[in-house]
């Protein structure tokens, strides 16, 4: 092999995983139509035996994903709403889209879900309903609980993150300030029965933390709430209605979140439809078809994005220097997503980071590729979703006059790899599960 | 399987890596006396035809690495010295033992190395002479070139170092000040033969790095230490003496440090006994022994501790959610070092912060275990060589009052290991191949 085929080797293996993890792909993988009866998962729905088959939706890619589902059961379809962001829109008939604001809620987001949970406040035990969730669905469906105003939970996520709290404490308080998450839609489906399909953004698939959780069993209460605000000596400095909601509700006097035993999930049916741990393993399957000896490292991989890349790099060492974990031709593939401290005012992004990273450490070992790419197309606030290192990286960046260290020093990884023509630009892919990283040595 | 029971074959593991590294065994390995012939790692030496058996050597182990050889030659070897550090003496009958300065090398390391230099001075053809290396050999053989003097050599590293310079750069500069590193301890040995038995204390056991490379070919030459001095502007500012002997050199005065194809290596044979690779494959024969299913994940691994730590826990997770790399029962084995920025002024090493930053991603998961221990049985300042992390570690932590994360923090792990009886002490154990890490999930 040469180094153009470990790049073309790379990108197909890349492609493969993301291909696994495409909204349309991933639902339909896990619906299948025979006769009247829908399989989700394995699990039968007798269509004949449902009323109306309704949508909802929050999340970017959830209108892409109802797609299959209009396609597969057309008309049957009653009718539903999905909440995108801005831009995100996807034409589907029978189930009005409503485009809001992402990272930030906004109104149009308040209309939509408030729509959202009139609809479904409607059904009936005949019914069937799909909720189609995906990264953002927590921001894309605001619903403060009654006399608490969005500003006001804002301000209450503000201040815990700002003390340090920690992101299952900082979702207690939030779940138990909205009227869907936590459980909570589910509780609003009753009495129909609910199938969730959810394109998982997070680390090990956690369906309590995707999109807040709206249609699995709450692990936390009212109770721990209270306690968390206290913790953080924040009870007297957060809005003064969302205090009163978490005591009323801590006295019993508001439903708590529905727990694992509630009638909310007795019809219900969580399927992770897409998530990392697919997008790896697919790719490990293209691995081997191209004849690589490949494995799966992690999809659970955290961390500052230099030193895991170092550790990536050491592994491509082992595997030049003794076979192991295993002998070359050798595919190491690894997934989660990285997080970058800034050092200085650079262009990149963590994946293009990773890239750089891995160069420097990489130097000079020819038959080396290590490639880190976000699956959703995009990687800072740039227009590459990665990049590739090679063992002459470095150098072909010396002889262009860039010095792959200081461009890592202040985070400049896109216009190190942008001359050299190493960026992976994919465009947006409409999927999100994390990043995939591969390391190649032949 | 319990928590006792992952500790205890832990520890067991963890002893099959470290014997592995042993001076003493390391050497015996390499060695086998078949009548009046000495196989070293399979290539003969006929004792009845050589004169004198000679024993230099230089480094913290290298005294205990020579107790094998008399063992084996006993009243064969006529002769011999070794420089290692206060402390770090043994007797050994025949050979000469000099305790001398490290890190910091001290006048009688100069003394003894230019003892040695003598001693090799007077070799013939007919003499074998074994030269035993180990960690710390460069300190413990000082020999600046003539005209230069100790503190002139010092002055130049403390430059280099402070310029930035890579450890390549300053090793470069560093030979051609020296009589003996950069192979040319090899070349005052010729005409006659010559074994170096070394024991790697560095990442990919590069002989050219391990005490500076005195018994192999040097890849670096005079004029490419002028082009650092002067790539750093330092060419004026250091003393000129260190200069002068350079520019000679660049001049063809003084003979270039011997290149791969020098004689001084015809009758050079050099053999690492025992490295951080070696302790590795150790720790995974014994962890399949003990009915794991076990994967080297790199010898190579550097870093930020906290962080590699969280690739670690990332794979242990990985390992309990997909049974990838290897199913459970797994044992995920790896080596190098790490480092540790300071954040705080806690006690600690690497391998205690390991464990720490571990302790805190695997908190709950009741199923895995992750330890790093440091093989010569010291951890920074403490008297520990590592610790453990469980599962419950963070929460035992808690019941007596300690917050894992404030610990690691400002780097006490040591005070947070210490109460919970998780600390690893070996004391002393004469060898240094780094360190070792293991993730055991049952």
């Amino acid at each position: 092999m040469s180094g153009s085929d470990l790049r073309s080797h790379a990108l197909t293996i890349f492609q493969a995983g993301l291909q696994a993890a495409n909204p349309v792909e991933a639902v339909e993988r896990h619906l299948h139509l025979d006769g009247h009866t829908l399989l989700v998962h394995g699990v039968p729905y007798s269509l004949r035996e449902f009323g109306r088959v309704l949508v909802v939706g929050m999340g970017k890619a959830s209108a892409v994903m109802a797609k299959p589902l209009t396609t597969l059961l057309g008309s049957r379809i009653s009718g539903g709403l999905i909440n995108v962001k801005y831009g995100h829109r996807f034409p589907l008939s029978g189930i009005r889209v409503v485009e809001a604001g992402h990272p930030v809620p906004d109104e149009a987001g308040l209309r939509g879900t408030k729509e959202m949970i009139r609809f479904l406040g409607d059904t009936t035990e005949e019914d069937l309903v799909f909720c189609l969730i995906s990264g953002g669905g927590s921001a894309l469906s605001p619903a403060p609980a009654k006399g608490v105003s969005l500003g006001d939970k804002q301000d209450v996520t503000r201040r815990l993150l700002d003390c340090g709290a920690t992101i299952h404490e900082i979702n207690s308080v939030r779940k138990h300030l909205s009227r869907i998450k936590g459980g909570r839609l589910a509780g609003l489906a009753q009495p129909s029965a609910l199938v969730a399909l959810i394109l998982s953004d997070v680390i090990g698939d956690d369906l309590d933390t995707i999109a807040s959780g709206p249609t699995v069993p709450d692990r936390s209460t009212f109770y721990d709430s209270l306690r968390i605000l206290s913790r953080y000596n924040l009870s007297e400095a957060i809005p003064q209605a969302a205090l009163r909601h978490l005591e009323a509700g801590a006295r019993g006097e508001i439903p708590e979140t529905p727990k694992a035993m509630d009638p909310a999930f007795e019809k219900a049916q969580n399927v992770v439809v897409g998530s990392n741990a697919m997008a790896v393993r697919a790719a490990r399957e293209k691995a081997r078809e191209l004849g690589y000896n490949p494995l799966i490292l992690s999809s659970y991989v955290e961390g500052e994005t230099r030193e895991v890349a170092r550790v990536h790099a050491a592994i491509a060492k082992e595997v030049l220097g003794s076979g192991n974990p295993v002998p070359p031709p050798a595919c190491i593939i690894s997934g989660g997503e990285t997080t970058v401290t800034m050092q200085g005012g650079g262009k990149g992004g963590r994946n293009q980071e990773f890239a750089l990273a891995s160069a420097l450490e990489i130097e000079g070992l020819n038959r080396v590729l290590i490639m880190s790419v976000g699956t959703d197309g995009t990687d800072g606030l740039t227009d590459a979703a990665g990049a590739f290192a090679l063992g002459d990286t470095v150098e072909r960046g010396q002889s262009k006059g860039l010095d792959a260290e200081s461009h890592l020093a202040v985070n400049d990884s896109y216009n190190f790899f942008e001359p050299l023509d190493d960026l992976i630009i994919t465009g947006p892919t409409l999927t999100n599960v994390m990043d995939l990283r591969l390391v190649l040595v032949e």
